[in-house]
C-alpha cells in the first residue's frame, strides 16, 4: 500500500491549473514570485522533454483574472483547455479528454487555489485510477492553515504531495542528461541561493587561476 | 481505501457546533472575524441549496455564551438541537436523531473548539458509517499547535479534513449554476483580497469604456 | 521635546491617502479586511465629530484601482481632491489648501503605502509646522519590514505613530459622550473579539434575570 | 481500519513519563508553564475518576532533575516505577508490569521528550496490542520540528495524538458529571481565556440582579 | 537629555488601569496568562516595599468586566478610583489627585490596553512633569502590530518601555534585601523556567549530599 | 531636530556596498532575490537620473565572492573603488574621495552585511556631516534581531532609514515624469503584486471593449 | 500494518547523503549549524557501535561544494560512494550494492535536500523492501513548506521520519550503556540547553559539599 | 547630538555580566548556543587586542548557576568581580571601580537578562559619563517582547545597541590587520553559513587548479 511511485519523462503528464493574475492576489502560503517561478520552471522542464501540458484557466474574463503567459511561453506544446463554468475541472468532459488524449496514468498537478482547483482535479483523477502528484508550491492557497489542511485532505486521498524542486530532480533523473545546463538553469530559478552559489563558484576558480 | 469521496449539496448535511460567543475567546488558531465570517458562508450556502442544517449548543447559559445568531438568520432552516450537558454532540440521542432524519449519509462538521466539539463527534459518525468532513477554518481551537494535533487525529480517524473554500466550492460546482452571483459574494466574504479584485476589475472596465 | 500633544475632535483633520483596491493586494504586514475596517471606523468617528476628512487617490484609473468607496459613504462631509500624478499628495497644491482649508494644525493620516503614500506627506507636513500623527493600522505596506523601518524614519521626523483604537478612544475621550453608542460600535468593529464579549455579556445578564 | 476508539473513565491508565526538572529547560515547542498546567490537569481529572497513574523518571538523581511534585501530589494513587537506566520506559520490565496491573488496554502517555520518552513507550505498547494516545501539549520536545516529525511518525503506528483538553474532555462526558466542577476548574487552568471568561460572566449577571 | 532615571522603593507609585476580564479576551500581544501573573507579581513586590498602588477600571459593570482581584489582594494598599466615563484615566480629577497624593514623581504604568489606557495617562503625566514607567508585559494590546506602534510613540513622548522583570529587579536592588525570599518568588512566577531551575538546583545539592 | 530631509534626483549619490554573492549566503532577515531585485530597481533608477552612483567590494576574491554584476550593468555611470582591506568603506581615503566627487551632500547607501558594511560608513558620512539614507530592504543582516539592532543604532546615529520604494517613489516625484514607465516597470519589479495587478488590469480593459 | 519498527545497534545502517558546504547555503528549514552537529552526532554515534555508514556526494566538484568532512572524521568506517550524476543516489548502482553489502535491512537516512536527496533514496529503498527512517534535522530543505510537504510524502511511501535526538535514543536504548558517557556528549551537542543543565548540577552540588 | 561614536582596539573595555548556566535557561529571544558562541567570540577579539574584559556573576552558588567558563579561557586578561547581592553591577563598587582602573571611557556591555543586568549598570555608565554599547546578540532575554522594550528604553537612554559582528568589526578595522585570520574564525563562528562558505571557496579553487 506504500506509495512508492516514481515520475519519468516519459510517463507523465503536467496539469497547470488557473494560474491567473486575480487569483494570485489571494494566495497567502507562499510569495506570488516564488510561485510564479516554480511554475515557470515547471514549464521549461515540460519543454525539454516535451511532456504534455495542459492548461485551464476559471473564468478567465472575469475578476480571476488572465492566465499568466509564462506557461506557453515557455512550454509550445501546452494546450490549453476553456471550462464552461466548473469549478472542478475534472467536471469538464474536454479536459479529461484532453488528459486521456495524453495517455499517460501519472498526472503532476499545480494551480491555485490548492485547496479547490488542485485538489478537486486531483482527488477526482485518483479515484479514476490516475497516480496524481500534487506540487504544493507550485500552486497557492489563502492562508498556511488551509494549506496544512489540504495537505491532510490529499494524504487521506492519496494524493501525492511533492515540491517543484523534486519534481524537476525526478525528472532530471542524471547530471549526466543531455541537457543539464537548463536543469541547472531552472533549478537555480526555484531554488533561493542557488545563483549566489554558481557565482561565488566561478570567481573562487578564477581567482585560483589568476593567482596560480 | 484512498478517501475520493465529494461533496453534492443533495447528499450532505451540514452539523454547526457550539460555535458560542464565550467559546470564540478561546480561539487563538484563526482570528474570530475570520472565523465567524466563514461559519456565516457556510450558513449562506446551505440557504441557497436547502441543505439540511443543524445546531447545537454548549451550556449556552453559562460562561460559554449564547451561539452566534448569523447561522439562524441566514439560513432558516436550521434545526436547534439542546444538550443536558453532553460534551459529545454525538452522545445527544436528539442530536442523532436529527441527524439520522436528514437522511443524508455525509456530514460536514465546524465548531469550537475543533479538538472537543468538531473532532468527538466526527469520530463518532465515522464510526456509524458516515462520511464526514471537518471544516477546519470555520472551527476554531486555543492554539496551532492544538490544530496540529487534532489534524493527525481526524486523519487516523478518516475524517476528512477541508476548508471552507473548499466546502462552498464542491457545492457550486459550477459557474453556471443559477445562484453563481450569491456563491461569488459568499466566497468574498470568505477569501481575503477578492472584494478588492471584484472592485479593479469593474473599475478597470469602466475606463476602458469611458477611454474608447 | 517630548512629543505629548493629543488629538480632540475640534482640532484635527483626517487625511485618508491612497486607499485604492489596487494598492491593497500589494498590503502584506495587515489583514486587508482589517485594515479596510480601520479605514471605516476613522470615517464613522470623523463623521459623529464632523472633523475634516480629505480624500485623495494615485492614478486611480489605472491598475492602482479605486478609492475604497466606504470613506466617502461613511463621512459625507469629505472632500476628495485629485492629483495630477504626484507620489506625495502634498506635492499637490490644492491638496494643500485644502488642509489649509480646515484651519486645523494636527493632521491625522493614513493611506497605502505607509512608507510612501503616508510618510511623504507626513514628513513633509511636518516641515511646514503642523502635528503629525500616522495611524499605521489603518495603512497598510508591503512587508512588516517596511512598515518597522517607516516607523524608524517617522520617528526622526517627530511623526507620531499610533493605531485606530488611539484615535478613536482620544476623540472620543469620555463614555459619557452623547455618541458613546455609536463609538462601542466603531470600536467592536476595530477590536477583534470584542463583539463577542459584547454577546456573552447580554446573554449572561438576560440569564441572571431569568432564573431570578 | 479508522481508528475511532473513544476513552472512558474506566477503560484508560495513564502513563506519565519524564517530566522532570531538567528536561523542561530542553522544551521549546511548548511554554513550559503551559506543559507543567496541563499534566496536572491530567492527574487532578485521574484523581476525580480514580484513573491509574504510573510515572516514571530517567536517572533523576543526574542533570534531569527530579519529577514535577505536582503530579503525585494532585493524583495520590499514581504509582512511580523507577528505572535503571532504559531510555524507553517499556525496556523496564517493572513499568511494563505496571502497566497490565492496571488491566486496562487504552493507554494515554504523556512525557518529555515527546520524540523520545512518549514515542518509545507508545510505539511499543501499540506493537503489545494497546490501543495508545499521545498527548501532545502535555509533552514537550525541543523544537517545533520535532513535533511536527514526531506526530508523522506516531501516525505512522497508529498512535493517536490528542490534546490535554480533548482528553479531559472525553473523559468527562456530560457536564450532569457529580464533579463537573473541578473538571470546569481543571479545563479553566488547561485553556487561556477560560479564566476571564468566568469572571465577565459573573460580573455581567452580578450587575443584571443589582440593576433590575 | 538621556533619560537615564532608576526606579527606587521610596520615589515611586505603580499606577494598574484597566485590568479588566473583558478586556483580556481583546489581548493579543501577550498570552493573558502571563500578562495577569505580572500584574500579580507588581502588585506583590508594592506590598512588600508598600509602594503606592492605584488602581481603576473603565466601565466595569459593562462588557469590559470587573477588575482582575488579584490585586487588591496582593497589595492591601492599593487605592481603587473610579472613573465616570473618562478614557484617559488622566482626565479623572480624582485619579489625578489619587496620585499627587503618594507624593511620587516617577510613575510606573501598566494596562489594558497599552495604546490607549496606558499611553493616554503616560502621555499626560509625562506633560505634567512625572517621570513615567510604562510596564509593557504587564499590559497588553490587540496585536503586536499595536504594540510596536505604541512603543514607538511612548518613546516620543519621553516615556521609559520597560519590563516586569526590570521593574521588579530595580526595586530589589540587592539580593541581600530582608524579602529577598519573595522576591526570588515573585521573579520565578515572572520568568519562565526559573522554577524548574530552582527545583533542579535543590535536587542536584540532596544528591550530593547523599552520596558523600 | 525632526529630520524631514527629501531625497531629489539632483542632489543624491548612492553607494552600494559589498553585494557579493558569498555575503549574499549570510543574508536571514530578508529573501535573497527579494533583496537583489532592489539593489537593480535602485541601478535602474539611478540610470534614469544619472544618479551618481559608487560601488565597493570587501575582499572580492575570497570567500565573500564577487559582487553581483547587474549593479554596473544597469548603472553605466557607477565608479567601482577598490579598497585595500578596510572594513569601513569610509575608512578608504579613494572612496570618501569619491563620495565627495559627486559633489552631492545627500548619500543613500545600501549594503551587506547591514550592521556593518551599510552601518560603519553611515555613521562616518554623519560625523563629516552629510544626510544619510539607509536602504534597509536593499541591504540584508544575519538575523531578524540583527536588523532590529541595527535600526535601533542608525536612529541614535541620525541615519535615516528607507525602503528601496520609497526611495524609488522620492526620486520619481510625480507620474508625469517622461520616464513613468520605467519607474513602473521597476516598481513592479520591487513590489510583490503589482505584476499580477497590471496584468489582471489590461485583461479587464480588453474584456470590456470586447463585450460592447 | 501500523509502523512500530525500532532500531537497533546491530541491524542498521546509516546513509548520509549529499551534506555538501554549497548546498547548506540553500537550507532554510533549519539552521546550518544545528544540522551539522545532527549530523556529526550521527557519526559519533555510529563510531562507538560500528554502524554502517555510507556517503555520497552529488557533484562535490562543481557548486554543490565538498562533503563536509565531519563525517568520515567522527566515523573512520565510513564508506564514500561516488556517483556519476545520478540524482537518486539508489540509481547508483555501486551505492545500492554498498547497501546489501551492509547486510542490514533497516536504513536510517539523513541528507541535503530532504525533499530529493533523502525522499528519492527512501523511496526507493521501500520499493525494494527495506525499514526505512529518515531523519529530517540531520537534513535540510529550502523552506519550512517544502518539509511539510516532505513529510508528507514520506509518510505516504511509508518512509518513518524521525528526529537525531531519537535515532541515538534508540541506538543507545539504556544509561547502563558502556559507553554512556560518550553518548551524554552527543546529545548534549544534539540539544539546546543541554550543557548549561549539566553545568548547573555540578556546580550546584559542588556548592553543597563545599557549605556542608 | 547624534551619536555617531567608533570603537576602537585601545579606547574600549568590555563588561560581560552574569553569563551563567542557569539564568541561560531562561533565554527564549536567541538560541542558547549562538549566544554562547557570541560571548565567545568577543573574548577572543579581547585577547588578541589585549582589551580589558571585566566578569561578573549574580550569586553564582545559587540557581543561577555557574559563569560560563570560556570567557576566561579565551580571555586570560579578564578579571572577575564578585558582587554581594547586588543586582545591577554599578551598585558594587569593586565593579566600578574595576571599570575605572581599566581607563577606558568605551564601555561595551552584554549580559543575561538584557533588561536587567545589561541595561541596569548600560543606563548607570552613560549617567556617569561612559560612552556605552549593549551587544544584544551577546545578550539574552526571557521574550522577544522583553527585547524590543528593553531596545526602546536603551535608545531613550543614549545607549549604543550594536551586534556581536559589528563590535569584532569595528575593533578589526582593516583585513590588513596582523591577526585577520584569528578574526575570521571569530566571525566564522558568530555568522552562520559562513563556515560553509570558505569550505566552498577552497574545493572551488582546488577543483580548479586540478582541472587546469
Amino acid at each position: 500500500m506504500a506509495l512508492t511511485t516514481r515520475i519519468n519523462a516519459d510517463d507523465v503528464a503536467f496539469l497547470l491549473i488557473d494560474h491567473q493574475s486575480g487569483l494570485f492576489q489571494t494566495v497567502k502560503d507562499i510569495e506570488v514570485p516564488t510561485l510564479r517561478n516554480n511554475v515557470v520552471a515547471l514549464a521549461q522542464i515540460a519543454a525539454i522533454e516535451n511532456i504534455p501540458v495542459i492548461t485551464t484557466a476559471s473564468e478567465p474574463k472575469g475578476p480571476n483574472g488572465p492566465l499568466m503567459p509564462e506557461i506557453h511561453e515557455n512550454a509550445p506544446q501546452a494546450v490549453y483547455v476553456g471550462r464552461t463554468g466548473e469549478v472542478n475541472a475534472w467536471d469538464t468532459p474536454a479536459f479529461v479528454q484532453a488528459v486521456k488524449n495524453t495517455g499517460k496514468k501519472k498526472l503532476v498537478i499545480a494551480g491555485v487555489l490548492t485547496s479547490v482547483c488542485v485538489a478537486f482535479p486531483a482527488i477526482s483523477a485518483i479515484a479514476e485510477g490516475y497516480e496524481v502528484f500534487a506540487v504544493i508550491d507550485a500552486s497557492g492557497d489563502m492562508s498556511p492553515l488551509s494549506t496544512q489542511v489540504t495537505l491532510a485532505r490529499l494524504q487521506l486521498a492519496g494524493v501525492i504531495p511533492i515540491t517543484t524542486t523534486a519534481v524537476i530532480s525526478e525528472v532530471l533523473k542524471s547530471w549526466q542528461h543531455k541537457d543539464a545546463a537548463k536543469y541547472a538553469k531552472a533549478l537555480s530559478m526555484v531554488m533561493p541561493n542557488y545563483q549566489a552559489l554558481i557565482e561565488s563558484y566561478y570567481k573562487a576558480q578564477e581567482v585560483a587561476l589568476e593567482n596560480k
